[in-house]
């Protein structure tokens, strides 16, 4: 116990990597294959660090609390700092067809759609991770769409189309309906993007 | 154990009762608090028959395996029977706000609420339970609306309107996004009745 430390096979070194420029994102991928793998109750700071091969205080430092790397986690599948601008930003009589082509794209891809599974199983199973979702994710990313909007109580119509795409997303890739779960997924952008469009520009 | 069995407390008796008029009904009853307190996985036929004070053996009588068990209790949440004769029969121009008010009304209700929560996560959290929704539910329910409707694709546009649903009742009652879940029932027939309404009729 007191000979230096071996280094453990299939785990980076604990110095100079870990807190190098590559230490955020790895925690972040870590967190997110851990609430994936684990779901929200069994997943833990502990095991999230050792995942990234960090020590588990790097990981309060970047992120705090589980809450907020679960949070962090969630909001690097949706990056809203990206997203909205890209969804609102447009030709205003497309927004629509924008929001429903890049919902269905994150979840037709399956690295993003892992995890965001993780998110909704774990939100509708443990109220911890539902208001970590309810207040971290969905305000900073509803309401910055919604701040964009110029119709009544944009929040509600901003939640309305949200819970359109979840809904979707549950039938199609959760329950696996059919035929919504083999549709190509242009002919639901289709169908829903006017729906969206309706919410989100129609007074 | 050769003394005759006393009577149990808090147990109706086991002769004459169990197999009486009421048994199928209560059994029913028993199933729907056995899957929402203990969710899936852990409801098994043998407690769900000791919750309705009936031999284990009556269950499978009346109802088959566990699955046919939950599937049923589900079944008696929707009523399809009922329902979709009630929202496919009427005018077909307000064919979209009746869904939109039976769907609100059914998760607005605290006694056919909690059967429907444990049944959404039972479906998003073990294959077993997603299975009896698509297999048994979604089909049954879903099939014989769409059999109504005069549109292209109609099982595939019931599902979209099932999936907005599904997706209002996730956001409002178990995330509960603000201000989606203290919004006035009628607030969201009135946005939701022209979606649906589309799907279904417009081709």
């Amino acid at each position: 116990m007191t000979e230096p430390a071996p280094r453990r096979r299939g785990r980076p070194s604990r110095t100079g990597e870990e807190s190098g420029p590559g230490a955020r994102e790895r925690i972040l991928e870590a967190a997110r294959g851990q609430f994936a793998e684990r779901g929200y109750d069994k997943a833990s700071v502990r095991g999230i660090a050792k995942a990234a091969g960090v020590d588990p205080a790097l990981v309060h430092h970047y992120f705090g609390t589980k809450d907020e790397v679960f949070a962090a986690a969630i909001e690097v599948s949706f990056e809203p700092a990206l997203v909205v601008p890209a969804i609102v930003g447009g030709p205003r009589e497309a927004i629509g067809e924008r929001l429903a082509r890049f919902f269905i794209g994150v979840w037709e891809n399956p690295v993003s759609r892992a995890p965001l599974l993780a998110i909704v199983r774990s939100a509708l199973t443990h109220e911890a991770a539902a208001k970590v979702l309810r207040t971290f994710v969905l305000r900073r990313l509803l309401e910055r769409i919604a701040d964009e909007l110029d119709v009544p109580d944009p929040k509600f119509r901003a939640e309305l189309a949200a819970s359109h795409m979840i809904g979707i997303a549950i039938m199609r890739y959760v329950i696996q309906v059919e035929p919504l779960a083999s549709a190509d997924p242009e002919k639901i952008v289709a169908m829903v993007a006017p729906t969206l469009q309706r919410y989100l520009t129609e007074a």
